[in-house]
């Protein structure tokens, strides 16, 4: 049997920009209600409704919406003006218009590896944006395998791998060392940190410092070598 | 071979209430901005705004929210009080905490069935509450697969049967004649329309008689009877 036999990849952050647009909307936000709350305290109060509420709303965009709409209604005690939430809700449909764009190295490390490897995108979000996204970013043809899961657990990694060889011939790579690195090593595979710079509050966890299945990268140009030396070639 | 080797089931308003839900938040979204607009000409807005947003918002209850929110904002011409605003969060984080109400002979069929044959759920919306659905249902041990897909296409249902002999061996099962009967049959399924007396504007079709592969039955009691028929037991 191959040590290696089937590599995932995480989709926000990993392969495309996206907590960025959420830092830009969720500065446009607070400057839409600066005169009810101060930047710092409106960004406290809308992560804590993310907190309560992602239980209910999953991941994604809408979620977002309307935990921005529950913020702006909370910190002006119900007097928010209508075409404030009517601005928040232009701003959450821009977001979800928002052209694709690839972070470095992307299209060339994924070229150079599906071609020895098949490729599963697994990935958290609303299932119709991840796919609109994934049909965008032109990558779609790379992967012979996509996973829109509702929560990144070590039984979904077993899962989504079963189907080529199992999790512990697996790597799994993605930004978010909660997400994408724990629960993979976890499940037996391999993890590759790619860190991003921006990452949701709701995402961090410790690294697992000393693990021999786990390596962190500073960008996708260095998987194929890492690749390589996993799988012994 | 033999003629049928799956049997896949629609959830919402198939195996449990679902649509009654919606319904009876629109009446009280109507009551509401009652000061602002008529009733039925809010339920118009309403549908013209999820009509409008279901290409980027998906079905299921956050999108719901989201059009009902927007519907608020347009009629009240930016008007409407923060309060209102709030309720309507409200009302829709009361829908996705609702609890579970199957209906009738659910649990039977589905029982006598599943001792037979594979059961495949299909079934589009919010990944996370349809999940969180079927874990309160009761029902997932019942299921040998769950697809939650975000358009129900031919093409779905092929690649949902294709592991259980494929969609020419299957039958579809469910209330929406757009969603569940019409692109099975062009999967190559047979198809059994079970109405459920409400349904949303967005899921009508024209029936399609004389299939040879089509059957309409009042509820789920009436489909042991039918397969066994198919089957050619």
């Amino acid at each position: 049997m191959t040590r290696l036999s089937v590599i995932g990849f995480d989709a926000d952050d990993t392969l495309w920009q996206n907590e960025s647009f959420f830092r830009l909307t969720e500065e446009r936000f607070a400057e839409l209600l600066a005169d009810h709350a101060q930047g710092d305290h409106l960004k406290e109060r809308l992560l804590a409704a993310e907190m309560k509420n992602v239980g209910h709303y999953g991941f994604g965009i809408k979620g977002f919406m309307l935990s921005m709409i529950e913020t702006a209604v909370d910190v002006t005690e119900g007097r928010v003006d209508g075409h404030v939430i009517g601005q928040i809700l232009d701003m959450g449909q821009e977001m979800l218009r928002h052209p694709i764009e690839l972070l470095p190295h992307v299209e060339d490390t994924l070229g150079a590896l599906s071609d020895r490897y098949p490729l599963v995108l697994i990935t958290k979000g609303d299932l119709l944006h991840q796919e609109q996204k994934l049909a965008a970013s032109g990558l779609g043809e790379m992967f012979a395998g996509v996973e829109i899961v509702s929560e990144k657990v070590p039984s979904v990694y077993s899962r989504a791998f079963a189907d080529h060889g199992g999790a512990e011939h697996a790597m799994m790579v993605g930004n978010s060392m909660k997400s994408d690195v724990v629960p993979a090593l976890a499940a037996g595979s391999w993890a590759v940190y790619v860190p991003h710079g921006l990452s949701w509050a709701l995402e961090h966890a410790d690294p697992p410092e000393g693990h021999p299945r786990y390596r962190e990268i500073a960008d996708l140009a260095g998987l194929p070598e890492h690749v390589a030396a996993v799988a012994g070639e």
